[in-house]
């Protein structure tokens, strides 16, 4: 396993010895309390695991056994820490749950197959046996996609790919890679890089996430800008089901009917399990550029955003925050540091050409050879200069890059100070994204208000575009809110639906990135259409006849 | 309707009153003759359609009453041309039949529909009523895609989609266009350069094929390396089905779950109908360069092509001839004609750079604006260069692109003397394109020999490389053969049969842009697998509840 699973965090964000250095900065803390409109913030510290009630395994000693010929004793596991680690992801919602010792979803027994092989025997027992398997990738999963929930079956275990850890092969005639799908971001990252080649997929899971699960959630890392979405680099995989193995087609194109590996991208472990994957890869990167720019408000930042992208310009990334996350960075960061001369010298420099509290900021990032990335920064450059904005400079880019994988962690210590934080997003044509946007943010600012724990109470409500596309490009919203500490499931509910409501009614997908899980399935038919969960459903049928996959994820009822 | 379907040829390729100049060019049919090692060619002309026997229309008059109730009396059609136009597609095989007047596949009638709810209503009758219907684009295919075959249903109707023909709007802003299903390439191209965009997807059937059909059966244009297959300009889609209609998701970037627009792109008429699509468009291309290449062989040419496409350079087209096809172009048209001063020194100049059997002829596309067609022409060029290929300047590119659609005429006059002419194509990855090659030519060549109607007697086999990408390309093969006239059908099948296992066995798609159809169905299950021919016809099931829809294609029993 190419990770120490006791380093990681059981009930949090990453690795379990991270303090964030908000954590004890009083001054942020009462900061903070006064921009969501509360007089205090209360101590929520989280459940130790010593302290949480676990129910015995469901499995019986034959089934346990069974389990333990296929693949090992050492490879079976259900202590305490193991079963809680496994019983859910980490999204807000589910900390909510992990932070106050809930483990009614703990799977009944962890596995760690080492091959495709023992997949396929532990998914056809399971099957005959009435037992739920729920694919394990990194478990970052922030919809609901791998809780241990075993609700109409005899027990539920967790199939942990990460034992699956070794790279295939590299053909660096036809630039693809294969590995197998439990392999971790960066051992994978590693691997190609010893051969000089990258996959390019840097999701903000990174550092926790697999190969299998970017597959099976269909995401984007965050230069999808140059290495493109899971669709676009995956080019063949392997899928276990209670069925046997479906390998699908290995072609660079073909009219060969439907193309059955699109069924796997998305398919989120509900129609069998992501067991090799073989993939696109590009020369790793001579040059890697990521710069501020400064824009006058959202919109222009938009506009330079598509007119970029239509205009296929080579950029890596494209992050242009809204005017509110742009203030909150700013300030949140600012908060009891005083600003030296070459920093007031700033302020009265953006004072003096208008960018006002409607600035937006972005991180532009290029990637790839010298040429390319000199050529796509000056461009990108004009394009920006044209539409008002100004450069920031390098180190803002520098700022962001160092922190990318960072923010989940700023969920911790707000939870335990008695603040909710959380994300979701959506993407949409150009045409639309402008209301879009509005609807959400009003939809996310009204209902925290009316959730809020006391009158006067509010939320901050930040977005950005990450994601681009010559159609149209993502929205990411983090939201900070008072908890309703007596009912934060309902709250967080309120709030989930409120959005995903508006973002349904104004053409926006129910997610960019994040995949569907558990948390998104009330909206699949408004999404699919109902024969389009009709053909979902026959395909799972098909592959799982029993169900046993992945229970009540991503296919409604 | 936007084609005048009376000047379209029932039983071989485009209009009606093509008249290809080899017809008479007795000096080219010698030559011909003696290149298949055929001491004569015989004359094996079609039969016209006064004089085919076609059965009645099993339509009872209540069931033709239903269809006239729903379309209107104009647009159901029986008589003797609609029926026989709609027996079959165009392929090699079609011909055989269409041409010795076999119209036992003709539908029992032709329906034309003017909207999706008319396309409802009619799957919905017929679904009820046992009508097998065959969804029609343009009725190019030749791979077998809409054989009106009635087995086992009490009729058959073919479905023709060519009334609905209509540019439903342009969004500039997020630059995709949506567009009725049935319309021809031309008009759609024509409504889009009014609009100052083009789709970009020019198939060498493109004056004769709709949007649907491209969409449908997941092909290829002459240009998708700029441009994109199918797979990528397609946005979303109305797909009528007998369960109703399943309209698939319209995000620029989603991960919510498997994409269903993806299983539209090859469902060849079998699922549903497409009656609408929303696809992706460009500015105009403000240049254009076609030019030629030569290079010393095969392996070199297709080496500046892996090099191009794998550096991301934005080429439109590159079409490298392999040296059979390079000699066969060069002496077939040379037939007859004496070569002038400029044409000798030409000859003795390349003898000189020792050009010789092996030279393999490449014409290279660019498109886009001025900048990106400057940078890629100058680029392809120096990769070229350093592969030892020259420049043959682009009077051998222009040559190419006036005749770019006219390929498929040949067929006929080949046909009236007794030749046979087939293409098949296909694609694997860079690292197996040799073996690939190597073996197709061979299966080809010895099956050709074998099935001959005398000894000594041989095909023309040659290849081209039309579409790349960075993990692999197309091959496309043309063979000329001499007739085995009282076993033609025989024949074509053995040839084919050769060919396709050579493609399975070595690592190839069985169809790059050609699809499916009657013709590669025995190979389904290589391609995908016995599981993911099993979610084919699953989905199929659930869309298609009686199978009325084009059965027979695409989805093996």
């Amino acid at each position: 396993m190419s990770a120490d699973r006791t380093k990681i965090s059981w009930n949090g964000w990453g690795w379990a010895a991270h303090k964030d250095e908000v954590a004890g900065d009083e001054a942020a803390w009462a900061w903070l309390a006064n921009e969501v409109g509360m007089p205090s913030l209360l101590a929520t510290p989280a459940r130790p695991l010593d302290d949480t009630a676990l129910a015995p395994s469901r499995l019986n000693t034959s089934e346990r056994n069974q389990f333990t010929r296929v693949l090992g004793e050492d490879r079976v596991r259900d202590d305490r820490f193991e079963r809680a680690f496994h019983a859910r992801g980490r999204s807000y919602h589910d900390l909510l749950h992990l932070r106050i010792g809930d483990l009614t979803t703990a799977p009944d027994a962890v596995l760690y197959p080492r091959g495709t092989e023992e997949v396929l025997s532990v998914l056809s027992f399971a099957s005959d046996n009435n037992i739920a398997v729920i694919p394990y990738g990194g478990g970052t999963s922030v919809v609901g996609s791998v809780t241990a929930d075993a609700s109409g079956f005899k027990a539920a275990i967790s199939l942990d790919m990460s034992g699956m850890d070794r790279l295939i092969g590299v053909d660096p005639v036809s630039r693809t890679a294969a590995a197998e799908a439990g392999i971790y971001g960066p051992a994978l990252d590693k691997a190609l890089r010893a051969q000089n080649v990258v996959l390019g997929h840097y999701p903000q899971s990174f550092e926790f996430s697999t190969l299998g699960g970017w597959i099976a959630h269909r995401g984007a890392g965050q230069q999808s800008g140059r290495y493109g979405r899971a669709n676009d680099w995956l080019v063949a995989a392997k899928l276990a089901t209670p069925r046997g193995l479906l390998t699908t087609e290995d072609f660079p194109g073909s009219s060969a009917g439907p193309r059955v590996t699109d069924l796997v991208l998305g398919s989120e472990g509900t129609f069998g399990v992501v067991t090799e994957a073989r993939f696109h890869i590009r020369a790793a990167p001579a040059e890697s550029l990521y710069t501020g720019f400064l824009f006058h408000d959202f919109a222009s930042g938009a506009a330079a955003i598509r007119q970029a992208v239509q205009e296929e310009l080579p950029v890596a990334m494209l992050r242009l925050s809204d005017a509110e996350e742009t203030r909150f960075y700013r300030s949140y960061g600012a908060v009891g540091k005083r600003r030296g001369i070459s920093g007031r010298i700033a302020d009265a420099y953006l004072k003096y050409r208008k960018f006002g509290e409607t600035t937006a900021a972005m991180v532009a990032g290029f990637e790839g050879d010298k040429a390319t990335v000199e050529h796509a920064h000056r461009r990108f450059g004009e394009i920006a200069k044209h539409l008002g904005a100004i450069a920031a400079g390098k180190s803002m880019g520098a700022r962001w890059y160092q922190g990318r994988f960072h923010g989940p962690y700023l969920r911790e210590p707000m939870m335990d100070r008695g603040l909710g934080v959380d994300t979701l997003e959506t993407a949409t044509s150009w045409s639309k994204i402008d209301a879009l946007y509005a609807a959400v943010k009003k939809a996310l600012e009204d209902t925290i208000q009316q959730t809020a724990p006391r009158p006067g109470a509010r939320g901050i409500v930040a977005c950005h575009i990450s994601h681009s596309y010559p159609d149209g490009a993502s929205l990411y919203f983090t939201y900070i809110f008072p908890r309703a500490l007596d009912n934060d499931v309902a709250q967080w509910l309120a709030i989930k639906r409120a959005a995903t409501d508006a973002i349904v009614a104004h053409g926006g997908t129910i997610s960019h990135h994040h995949g569907v899980g558990e948390d998104h399935l009330p909206w699949m038919k408004q999404e699919k259409g109902d024969l389009g969960v009709d053909v979902l459903r026959a395909i799972k049928a098909t592959l799982d006849p029993k169900g046993i996959l992945n229970p009540g994820k991503l296919i409604p009822n």
